[in-house]
C-alpha cells in the first residue's frame, strides 16, 4: 500500500532529500509540500510530485505561487493555518516535519491529534514540547519516528529491545571547530563556522554543530524519543561521522549503526521502518584505512552542550527558553552582531533570566518562546 | 522459569566460562556436565553445580570419577554414549556444545532430535554437517543459538530482520601473526602461534586464529546459521577485537556489535536471547584513544581462509574433509612434526585427494571425517 506523506519544509536540505527518497520509491507519494519562501523551488517540486496541497508561510509569496500554479489542480495555502492544514489533511498517513525552528511545533502537534504518524526532522519540537508531544503520541496511538541520523541510528540499534537500554552513546562529529580552544574561537567568522567537515546541512544546524548546541538539542530529543533519563545519554566525539550513534544494553553489549554520512538513509528508514528497502546511498567501504576514533567532548570550550544538559535537568519550560534563545543567538552570530563564543553567553543569560514553569500547553510554550526571542535579541554584550 | 542446561565440554575454556555465567544467574541451572579427561576439574564443577549427570570420554577416567563422586547422587557416564545421554536427557531445555572438534557432531544431532535448543560453541558441527543440522533444526522446531562471539554479534545485529541482509562483515583479529609475510612464518614455533593478541582461548582455536582457518570455519558456520550465500560474507581484519562483527542491510545501513573481548557475553546472550540481563563483563571504555581499524585479510600468506571459501563453494562433503584435515594438521604443528605454513599444505592436499559427495547422513560424514584424518596424518612433507 502506497504511503502518503506530507512534507513540511520541502525546499530545505532535509526536505529536498526527502523528495529524493520519495522519487526513488514507487510506494511513497508526497501529498503536501510546504516552504517558507522559496516559491521557485516549491513550484518546481509541485510540478514534479503533483501533491494535492502546497503551502508557503509568506502571504505575498503564496499569491504569486497561486498564479504560477493556476494551470494545475494544486491547492495553494499560506501561513501557519496552511502549514497546519497540510499536516492534518485526510490524505496523509505520515507527516515528515523538516521545517527549521519552533515553527514546527504547532503543525506537529495538530498532525498527531489528527492521527498521523510523525517522521520528525525538526528537533526543536521535541526539545521544547517533549512532554506534551510524547503524551499526545501515546494518547493517539501514532508513531514518532526519528529522522535525525543520530536518532535514527539509536532507533535502529534498539530495534524493539527498549527495555534493556543502559546507556545511549550519541556521537558528534565535533563540528567545524573540533579541537580548538576558547582563545582560538574569539574571532572566528560565520564563514568559518559554516564549513562542516563531514555533513552538508542547512546554515542554522551547521552553526549549532560548531557550538555543540546541536548535540545538546539531540540529547534532549533522545531523552523524549527513547524514554531514558538524561544521565543515561553520553556524547562521544567521533570525527569521522561513520558511527551515527550506539546503544549500550544491560549486558554491556554495544550495538552501533554505521553508514556514509547521508541523510537519505535516516529519512527512508523513518518512512519504511521496521522494513528495510534498497537506498540510493553509497555502501560503506571497509578497505584498509578505515579508522574510527572516539573521545569525550570539550565542554569547557563548547559551553552550549553543558547548557543543554542543564536545561533538561532543570526541566519545565527551560529547554524552550534555551532553544528560542539559541535560534536568536545563531542569527545574531550569522549577521556578525555577536561573536562565536557569545552564542553561549546569550543563551546562558536568557536561561538565567527565566523563571521555570511546569509545561502545561503549547500556547504557554509559544508565549515563553516569544519572550525568550525578544529577550535574546535585546541582550547587550 | 529456570533454564536447565547440559554443558558439553565443561572443563574447556568456553565450558568454564559457561559455568561462570550460570553461577551468576539464578535463573540458570547446569543439569549435565561433560569432559574429555580432566576429572579433577570435573569433580570440582560437579560438587559446585550438582548436576544430575556427568560424563567423561575416557572409560578409566569415568571409573575413577565414579569412585570420587560416590558420596553424591550424581550419575557418572562415559564415552560417546555418555555424551549423547547428557545431551538428550529429559531435564535439559538447552544444550551448550563446547566440546572441541568433530566429536560434537553426534551429540548435537541427537539433542536436536530430542527437542533441545542448541547453544553452539562447537563450530566443527556446522562446518561439517551444516545442511543436516539446519534441516533437523527446522524439522524439530528448536532454536540454534550461536555462542562464538562473531556469530553472536551477527545474531545481535540482525535481531529479527533476517530478510534484509545484504552482507555479513565477519571481523578477525588477524591472530598472532597478523601483518607477517610467508617468509617470516617459515620457522615460527607453536609457542609463538599460541600468543593470541586479544583473546584468551584454547590451543586448537588459537592456532586456527593464527592460520585464519578459524575465520574460514566461521564463514562456513555463518552461511548455515544465517542462511546467506557465502559470497555475502566478507572477512575484515580488525586487530582491536572490539567490533565482533557487523551486518550490512538492503539500505546500506550497517549494524555492528561491540564489547570488550569476553566470551561470557556471547554465552549469556545465547542463553537469554532475545532478552538481555546484566552480565559480569566490563563495559566498553570510549575515552580518548579508542581507535578502531579495519582492513582486508592477506589470503596469500594465510591460505587457510581461501581453502575454507573453496571448501564451502564446492560444498558437499568437502568442508568435512577440510575440517578433519585441519584438526590433524594443527596437532602435527603443535607436536612440531610440521611447520606453520604446512598446515595449509596438509589441508589443501587432503581436499585435493577427496572426491566430493553429496551429504546424506551423519554416518557418511563421520566415515569421511575418519578417512581425512587418516590421510592427513600420513601426508609426508
Amino acid at each position: 500500500m502506497k504511503k502518503h506523506i506530507s512534507v513540511l519544509g520541502s525546499t530545505g536540505s532535509v526536505g529536498r532529500q526527502t523528495l529524493d527518497v520519495i522519487r526513488n520509491n514507487k510506494e511513497m507519494k508526497a501529498v503536501a509540500l510546504t516552504a517558507n519562501s522559496n516559491i521557485t523551488l516549491l513550484e518546481e517540486q509541485a510540478r514534479e510530485f503533483m501533491p494535492e496541497v502546497v503551502s508557503v508561510m509568506d502571504e505575498d509569496a503564496a499569491k504569486e505561487l497561486r498564479i504560477k500554479l493556476s494551470d494545475t489542480n494544486i491547492k495553494v495555502l499560506c501561513g501557519m493555518s496552511g502549514l497546519v492544514e497540510a499536516s492534518t489533511m485526510d490524505k496523509a498517513d505520515c507527516v515528515l516535519t523538516a521545517v527549521v525552528g519552533n515553527v514546527g511545533m504547532l503543525p506537529t502537534f495538530e498532525a498527531i491529534k489528527a492521527g498521523k504518524d510523525i517522521a520528525l526532522a525538526n528537533k526543536e519540537t521535541l526539545v521544547s514540547a517533549g512532554s506534551l508531544i510524547t503524551e499526545e503520541i501515546k494518547k493517539n496511538g501514532v508513531k514518532l519516528l526519528p529522522v535525525d541520523s543520530e536518532h535514527s541510528a539509536i532507533f535502529q540499534c534498539i530495534n524493539g529491545t527498549d527495555n534493556a537500554i543502559k546507556r545511549i552513546l550519541l556521537t558528534a562529529s565535533g563540528g567545524s571547530f573540533r579541537g580548538r580552544k576558547r582563545e582560538e574561537l574569539k574571532n572566528v567568522k560565520p564563514a568559518d563556522a559554516l564549513k562542516h567537515p563531514t555533513w552538508s546541512m542547512g546554515r542554522k544546524i551547521t552553526i549549532d554543530s560548531a557550538t555543540l548546541m546541536n548535540k545538546g538539542l539531540e540529547v534532549i530529543e533522545a531523552k523524549w524519543l527513547f524514554g531514558v533519563d538524561v544521565s543515561q545519554i553520553e556524547v562521544l566525539v567521533h570525527p569521522q561521522s561513520i558511527v551515527h550513534s550506539a546503544v549500550e544494553f544491560a549486558d554491556n553489549s554495544v550495538i552501533a549503526q554505521l553508514s556514509v554520512p547521508d541523510m537519505r538513509l535516516a529519512i527512508q528508514y523513518a518512512l519504511t521502518a521496521p522494513e528495510r528497502i534498497p537506498c540510493s546511498i553509497a555502501p560503506l567501504d571497509f578497505s584498509a584505512g578505515m579508522n574510527l576514533t572516539f573521545g569525550h567532548p570539550d565542554t569547557e570550550t563548547f559551553e552550549c552542550l553543558s547548557l543543554a544538559y542543564k536545561a533538561v535537568e532543570l526541566g519545565g519550560t527551560l529547554p524552550t527558553v534555551m532553544n528560542a534563545a539559541n535560534e536568536i543567538a545563531v542569527e545574531r552570530f550569522l549577521s556578525e552582531d555577536i561573536g562565536f563564543l557569545q552564542i553561549a553567553e546569550v543563551v546562558g543569560e536568557c536561561m538565567n533570566a527565566h523563571s521555570i514553569e511546569e509545561v502545561s500547553s503549547i500556547e504557554q510554550l509559544m508565549e515563553i518562546d516569544l519572550w525568550a526571542r525578544d529577550y535574546a535579541k535585546k541582550i547587550k554584550l
